[in-house]
């Protein structure tokens, strides 16, 4: 059992730092974005550099307190939230923004774990490389937020999630000790890969302070369209043939369901669809390439071979950066109208992408036999990731269906169970999906997590409660007692 | 301690697999390529399939036996054989060497640990499909041992080590608990990565039996070429020249040093040299594309601006596949050359790009005054990652240098720690590199490793002796304690 962050700790740990670190926490550290957790009072820490971190992080291990690492606040599962159980002390690694080093011979970039992601792609864009990771969030959220979670994003596809785009960390660890692992290689044996680990693990094995990531050349061609697709399935085999044209360089291929194109007409009427008559599928896809790299003419040759197998139907290819920003505008602000119309239940699962065509059938199938709800599903179809959200009928709203949301959940993440896939693809466990991981984790997975868990965090002072619950991994368990 | 898999508990876990499962070992399974391990006698187990595999380790667990876990015996470190301590168990996959399933809509391969590589490459090649991993044993190792040792090979700067070419494995943990990771999804966030921890953990945590792999589309188009440099500085940045105009499309870029040459002229006569007169560095470099994706006139252009700016001096460009393959000849047959003129020491090391040129000059200049060594200096240097070989002078063999072996590495290893590089940087730690790891490796993660060990493999029964010394993870050790 942990113990409480309490007034006489507090003042403790404040002998152990400079003036100006512990403060009483603004309302903005203790909830998040979808309103679930909430907690009325609290205490952050806001260190300056790693060694201030692992002070605070040695203390809480000595007294043990709980620790909530803190980034942008952007997650979607609760992780950076603990509203129950004794007071924790949030540590937020806003001051420790900087972005260190950045060698264009290397590819990579060097910042501490506060770094906002869009200034990193910034200074990227700055050597004439790029930083792939892209996300709605990107204003805000912070670098160590998106390791922790092991962010996705819209250029997955391409250029992997942010596990793959990190090439090595440094955290403290639940005891305060320092892990330095930013040699920046690119390859690196040399025992296990505590980067992998620690990538992921949402705070739950340790606080992420700095990171070493990977660029990429900067694009200097981009081909961009909007693409009418006869279903699903067409939309695979499409996604097939333009990678067999386009090999690596297919960088987003996003599917967009009829639904979406409704909501965004009735509440973001500003955005302009490209396709009449609106489909009821489409796909927004991109390819990005090098100098003199040009690839319109094999892009259109992949139209003409998907058109003639009767896959798509209509096409409309971008002309100018105005214009694919103008594409980019419809995929973009669907989340936007999904808020405004208020979705039932909302889920973000990836199943295996050839799969993902009866996936969606039989879903739309499980969900009318619940009621009169509609699917608005969309999202990242070239990394098999859906975001599958079920809305009310015309003319009803949310608050009317507040009772189903369990039913609908339940109905999806057995589906996507049933069809092998991840109850969370890109979001992570946090708080909210703790249950979920239990329910349709594999139990071998479940238990050499708790095992891990407890192994470097023995008193369960790191993110208490996200991942796997606070009182889950007694130190008498083996693999399978777990 | 562990105990002995003597005759009793031989014909205790004999009684309970079909017959044929348990042999006494052939020589084979008792040495390894580099002659540094070698065991008198052995027992090795067969298994047919994930169960058997299973009940032999719960076997094992309930008796403190020893499991060496033995893929296709390629590996260069001695992680395939135990010499010392109680007799363990040899578990060889070569039956579990299926391909079970190969999704093109999904680009995945799902095999068992034993398949061969080669044979992997050619189920993707036969689908339209490659397995971009390549490397000098494909045709003998198997593929749970490059999982195993994440192996890396010649076209990791496009595609990745092995760990970046798996979406799923599935393993037997050290008590014998199955873990199913094979659902192959690109993005599924719920929990720690037990993957990316148990490839590149060299079988000490478990013994993986099945894995689901990437597939990526076939290239249709190649451009090989050969080109002399200015030096290692005029090598990294024609580099980012290349990578400028090829964008993510540039596979291979290998350097070679003159020496490597020479050792070609004089062991290997029948390689046609293609640079005449041979400059002192040359690299070879490659590039791949899709349908329509011809990228010669961009790799010329790469190759103008190079010569416009000094780095490159001359440059052979392959206009056939025969061409290719005899460019592709000269580094492939270096290592063959490297062993007929014999290494006082060799070295697979990394360090970051960008410090290359420094550490390949420092380190010619601390060998010279070691002694008249010869050093030949070649490898992936898109990735970091040089075979930093050093070799006796003209005339004389390695036997003259037995006694000079520790002091070489030592300073090799030194140098290239002080460079913030890696000691292993794709061959892994097996039995060979334990002490290195122990010298060199950050004591935050040497302490971490130490208790994952210890957590998954209480009774240290998995791969004794290899990436940690067997008994060097007591349960009284904490994270400082380590």
């Amino acid at each position: 059992m942990l113990n409480p962050f309490d007034a006489d700790r507090i003042a403790a740990l404040k002998s152990l730092l400079p003036g100006g670190t512990i403060f009483a926490a603004d309302a903005r550290y203790l909830e998040e974005p979808r309103g679930l957790y909430h907690s009325a009072t609290g205490t952050v820490a806001k260190p300056r550099n790693t060694q201030e971190v692992a002070t605070i992080v040695r203390f809480c291990a000595e007294h043990g307190v709980g620790v909530v690492p803190y980034g942008g606040g952007t997650g979607l599962v609760g992780g950076q939230v603990k509203p129950d159980g004794p007071a924790a002390l949030i540590v937020s690694l806003e001051r420790m923004s900087a972005i260190v080093d950045l060698q264009p011979a290397d590819n990579t970039l060097t910042c501490q774990a506060g770094a906002i992601l869009a200034n990193i792609q910034t200074a990227a864009d700055g050597a004439d490389r790029m930083f792939p990771l892209s996300l709605a969030s990107e204003a805000s959220c912070q670098i160590g937020g998106n390791l922790a979670t092991n962010a996705g994003g819209v250029q997955v596809l391409r250029y992997g999630n942010t596990r793959d785009l990190c090439l090595g960390i440094e955290a403290v660890l639940p005891d305060g000790t320092i892990f330095d692992g930013l040699s920046g290689l690119r390859k690196d044996n040399t025992g296990y890969d505590l980067r992998h680990l620690l990538i992921g693990a949402e705070g739950s094995l340790g606080i992420i302070t700095a990171a070493v990531l990977k660029l990429v050349p900067k694009p200097r061609h981009h081909t961009t369209a909007v693409v009418a697709v006869t279903g699903p399935a067409a939309a695979t085999a499409f996604l097939a043939i333009l990678q067999d044209y386009l090999d690596g360089s297919v960088s987003a291929f996003e599917l967009m369901h009829r639904h979406g194109m409704d909501f965004l007409a009735e509440h973001a009427p500003d955005v302009r669809l490209p396709l009449d008559p609106v489909p009821d599928w489409s796909v927004l896809c991109g390819a990005t390439s090098g100098i003199g790299g040009d690839m319109e003419d094999r892009f259109l040759a992949a139209l003409e071979v998907a058109l003639e197998q009767g896959l798509i139907h209509d096409a409309v290819l971008a002309q100018s950066q105005a214009q694919r920003d103008a594409l980019w505008q419809v995929r973009e602000r669907i989340p936007e109208a999904n808020r405004l119309v208020g979705s039932v239940s909302s889920h973000d699962i990836s199943v295996p992408i050839g799969r993902i065509p009866d996936f969606i059938s039989d879903g739309f199938e499980a969900v009318a036999q619940l009621g009169d709800f509609r699917v608005n599903c969309f999202g990242h179809l070239g990394d098999g990731n859906l975001h599958y959200n079920v809305f009310p009928p015309v003319g009803r709203s949310k608050s009317d269906y507040a009772g189903r949301r369990g039913t609908v959940l339940r109905c999806i993440h057995d589906l996507v169970h049933h069809y092998g896939g991840s109850i969370s693809a890109e979001h992570g466990i946090g708080r909210s999906k703790v249950a979920e991981l239990e329910l349709y984790g594999d139990p071998g997975k479940v238990a050499a997590i708790k095992l891990v868990k407890r192994a470097l965090d023995p008193l369960g002072i790191m993110n208490p409660g996200a991942v796997v619950h606070a009182t889950d991994y007694a130190p008498s368990d083996g693999l399978n007692g777990a």
